[in-house]
């Protein structure tokens, strides 16, 4: 499977990123992410997802939004919720959320 | 070495989003990148810098700036701009750069 960047995106639009530290992969956690995406993918205002991990290292992920009310649809999302909360108890040693507004965004392609 | 997150940080601050494409380790792209580390560390302004890379998926890197002066300093850097164009020529099948005014963050810590 070819990685795909999202690209493209008109500003202004909002970038959600979440950075963390957890184990290579615990139980449960891909099942609820690949709900999770299905979940957020539905969502008006969603544009797209990107994700990366460095074995052993910390993951980023990124989501982008096109305002904030749909950001706050995910953010309130019961599932989602529900996910968080294990996420905490089971998942991560640690993880920072930044809710950014985007006004300047720049692409290259070969 | 146990990696580290970017945390506790008081917004408004900046989110400079950085994904791309790229083989494993091209030549001479180590050696920018360490370079390029010590550049920016040293701006005023600098906040901090995190990266993940999924082998053979996509990087995603996330420096933060305490405003747009300082992240516009770093663009304008010459070595830094230096590094961008050998990038472009050698390095990136495609890249791309997001720039947020994060309003909101949260952090969890175990």
């Amino acid at each position: 499977m070819t990685p795909n960047l999202v690209a493209g995106l008109e500003p202004p639009y909002y970038t959600a990123v979440f950075t963390s530290i957890r184990p290579e992969a615990p139980e449960g956690y891909a099942e609820t992410g690949a709900r999770m995406q299905e979940i957020v993918s539905g969502l008006p205002g969603f544009l797209g997802y990107e994700s990366a991990r460095t074995p052993g290292g910390i993951a980023i992920s990124v989501a982008y939004f096109r305002d904030l009310p749909s950001l706050d649809a995910w953010r309130d999302n019961a599932e989602h919720q529900a996910a968080k909360r294990r996420g905490r108890e089971e998942w991560y040693e640690s993880y920072s959320l930044h809710i950014g507004k985007v006004e300047r965004s720049y692409g290259f392609e070969r």
